[in-house]
């Protein structure tokens, strides 16, 4: 009797687990979509010298699984004011849990503080 | 004379088309980048209706390369109030430019127009 409650426990156990780690999605992607503004006192080397920094990132943080950026040439005018953006992409939501805290991303937002007016990011697992 | 008159026409006028159409960029990708809030009172189905129209647009405008979209899941609550991400891939400017203003991407404004908030769009270049 003791040894089926045992067993009973051990799975209720591990469904959890496995619940709890149901964060992949087979065949797709999590996305992080994230936007800068820069501060109009921000010089053009300044703005390098982050670009440059996200840049890194990648390759000090393996959770990153995709990488990409670029500079906003809209001629829609619907930017609010946004000119950069930066598309990081993950496997799962434990590894963007990873990411968020992670040393090199913390020593990223140094660099990025002193010149940052203002930054939306958005995330979303890829859909058809 | 004439003849080279007109051969030298040709080439310069091939010259400028050529210049003209030079808005690929080798093994990049242009990205269109449209966040949307919707307005409190859109019911999910009303929402639901815009996720699906715009889906149908890559079937309707060829010049789409890429689609995806997803909606806002990041933990870090710097998104604005944008809830969707929709991810649109062209290989040039020009195909960009005949989307913009394409009568089925003027239809999807329709559908959209009345549950719309707030729209932002980022479009860049692909650097790495």
């Amino acid at each position: 009797m003791k040894r089926i409650v045992v067993l009973l426990l051990m799975m209720v156990s591990m469904t959890f687990s496995l619940h709890a780690q149901k964060q992949e999605e087979p065949g797709k992607v999590l996305r992080h979509v994230v936007l800068f503004k820069f501060k109009n006192e921000s010089s053009a080397a300044d703005i390098k010298k982050v670009e440059d920094a996200f840049r890194t990132l990648p390759s000090k943080i393996s959770q990153i699984k995709g990488f990409e950026w670029g500079r906003n040439n809209s001629p829609e005018n619907l930017n609010q004011g946004f000119t950069h953006a930066f598309f990081v992409s993950f496997q799962s939501e434990k590894d963007r849990d990873i990411y968020l805290p992670h040393p090199a991303h913390k020593e990223f937002g140094k660099i990025l503080g002193p010149h940052l007016d203002k930054v939306l990011v958005v995330d979303y697992w890829t859909e058809k």
